[in-house]
């Protein structure tokens, strides 16, 4: 009964007539485990709270059990139990999923019951029914979202309002769009777990997290941001999954794209998700990654889709083969911002084009706003070149005499 | 086997491993209806061509029929046949749904076979399956739509080039963007068609074309467009479906929208769709509208999706009730757009002004770029107000001497 629970909840009570009419599908909401039974919960009648999880997932009357603990435990323990008791379960936990599925769906397999994921990715944003009921046709090639709202909010936030990131993050803390201890979005890891999920989705294939390249916004600068403006390039904190070749990658990193893309538009806190597929072409699907009734709009959508289903099935992730190390691509293609602190003598351009150009990266463009004023950076953009190299070329620039590389920004480009 | 049918069929032979492997559906394509078998299909096997639809229609062995003949006839009488001989029809046919559903829906449900329809709306864009599967928790009280290529690509051109109307159209038409009889498009009757639809799943209710409205662009000025731009608005040709206290209005009309609104960034031949819920709040769905490949990859996906639906069901509309004209309100709410050439004599903007008054229109602004100019218009922005009003309004102004209102377009605002 947090945040997704109430939500839930509460369609559930506010709607039932709607969805028993139209979807001839009748419920009872039996239970909900609280932490502190005696706390006030408005207009939520205190009969159907219980502090004993096994008033739930041992009651013979229940079907679905809806989880929002979030994280590992004990939500894995009790999602195990509810799938053992021959109960479907409807999760909103990205962080169970991420972390445990294969040992969940096995186990939902093994008792033929279900479980439903719809809110644990892009909040009420239904991308994963879209994955599995629209996209069958499609060998997907690309996935990309802008999936945790809060960075999207303090990104938005900088490049409207010219501010830095402490200034606007203090701002988001003070509303209550960043938590006191922002670590888990604003370092990427909470859009790295879901694109776990997405990616494993959408590409058939189990992308643990230990694959998923995490690189967060906190050390991304104003300046960066203005001059990616006047570039015509808009700085988000992209989610990316991309299949090529039977390789996949995946990453979370501030990503600059063109205005002109349909993510680029994507501002405050709303959520999008980009598929580009070989038959369909492209998709876009925006809308609220979070909140009470969102969410808790795809938990109703999930059980009531997952109460019509005449067989009882586990649905997860389907899987084309067993994953190793070898099926992930950890060297992509990119192109880059790259912005360098370089002391004004005869000589350093030479030698940075010159470190460039023996790691196989070829300069695009170069701006240099006041050429010879100390702490005014280079910005060099690049054609596409792989990850590797620019590592490399990066640590090189790094170790020669009084240049150092201030910032280095993916370019996810329109034609790539 | 034309565009849409040939897309299905490439997709269905080059993308059958993933789909078998995945889907677990196995298939075989028996059979396809053409008018004339001489003609050369490029990659299509020639031994899959009829022109006899009874060979498709009668086949024992024909589970799935889909169904890209576009009009009412003979469309509608292969979909019964196909429908009473046991098959479920898949169709991309707006026109036949549009006009004969209630009957086709009845023969189907008797058949115990299904209906989908997903390539009929919106083309590659999966709003219907997102309608059916995942909006199951939400009373949908608005939803919008950019569902005619045609249309958004000349308006695009127009704004973005400050070209006229018929010169784009001529470069549209030139590029095979627009038909050579551009009428369906251009008056905005396929987008109508569509609505229809739209609207009926949204809301839960048959939504006959009769009850929705529809206004081309033929008469869109490049000047409105100009002016628009600088009152921060875009003009779209709109399909809008909106359920207020249980009466519905459906109505496809030129509209502008703040340069801020989700769809105002959708252009060229894209299509989107806006949905407005009590509990997912906005969410919208953009991609291809039109093509062999994206809106074969819907035809496809319905074929796949009924193939595993494991009893049959129809799947068209479902109806909260029987629907009169009593369901609808052609008396809507809007603000709006008002263009007046009006001569420059004492008392004339004091007798418009009374003229709006008396018909409870309140104005919220008002542009009269050089005044006295001949040939230069007044330009209104009105509150929200309603449309018979508007159109008394409309025809008093016309009725002052030397006055006439050049344009009248209605405006969405955010916060409608």
């Amino acid at each position: 009964m947090g945040n997704v629970g109430s939500g839930a909840y509460r369609i559930l009570r506010d709607n039932a007539d709607i969805i028993t009419h139209r979807e001839g599908v009748k419920y009872t909401v039996t239970g909900a485990l609280v932490r502190d039974k005696s706390k006030s919960r408005g207009d939520i009648p205190n009969e159907l709270l219980t502090t004993d999880p096994n008033d739930i997932l041992n009651d013979p009357e229940v079907d679905i059990v809806a989880e929002f603990l979030g994280g590992v435990e004990p939500a894995r323990t009790y999602i195990l139990q509810a799938l053992n008791n021959g109960k479907t379960v409807v999760t909103a936990n990205k962080v169970v999923l991420a972390n445990c599925w294969p040992e969940l769906e096995e186990c939902a397999r093994a008792n033929g019951v279900g479980i439903y994921c719809e809110a644990s990715v892009a909040g009420g944003i239904p991308i994963i029914r879209t994955l599995y009921t629209a996209m069958q046709a499609n060998r997907i090639t690309k996935v990309m979202g802008i999936i945790n709202g809060t960075t999207n909010y303090i990104l938005s936030a900088m490049s409207q309002q010219g501010k830095s990131y402490s200034e606007v993050l203090s701002e988001a803390q003070s509303i209550g769009l960043a938590e006191p201890d922002p670590t888990l979005d604003v370092e990427g890891l909470d859009a790295a777990y879901k694109l776990s999920l997405l990616s494993s989705i959408a590409f058939h294939g189990k992308v643990p997290m230990k694959y998923v390249y995490h690189e967060g916004i906190t050390k991304v600068s104003k300046q960066d941001i203005a001059v990616g403006k006047e570039m015509g390039l808009t700085l988000k904190l992209l989610a990316i999954g991309k299949k090529e070749n039977d390789r996949i990658e995946a990453r979370v990193h501030p990503t600059f794209i063109p205005n002109s893309h349909p993510l680029a538009a994507i501002n405050g806190a709303t959520n999008a998700v980009y598929l580009d597929c070989d038959a369909l072409g492209e998709l876009v699907l925006s809308g609220q990654g979070a909140g009470s009734l969102p969410t808790g709009s795809a938990v109703v959508s999930d059980i009531v889709y997952a109460s019509k289903q005449s067989t009882p099935t586990y649905n997860t992730f389907k899987n084309d083969d067993n994953v190793s190390e070898n099926c992930f691509n950890f060297n992509w293609e990119s192109e880059y911002f790259i912005s360098i602190m370089a002391p004004d003598r005869p000589g350093v351009m030479a030698a940075v084009a010159g470190v460039f150009a023996a790691n196989n990266i070829s300069i695009a463009s170069m701006v240099q706003k006041r050429s010879g004023e100390p702490g005014v950076p280079v910005i060099f953009l690049t054609h596409i070149c792989h990850e590797l190299d620019m590592k490399r070329a990066i640590e090189q620039i790094g170790s020669l005499e009084g240049l150092s590389v201030s910032s280095c920004i993916r370019v996810e480009a329109l034609s790539k």
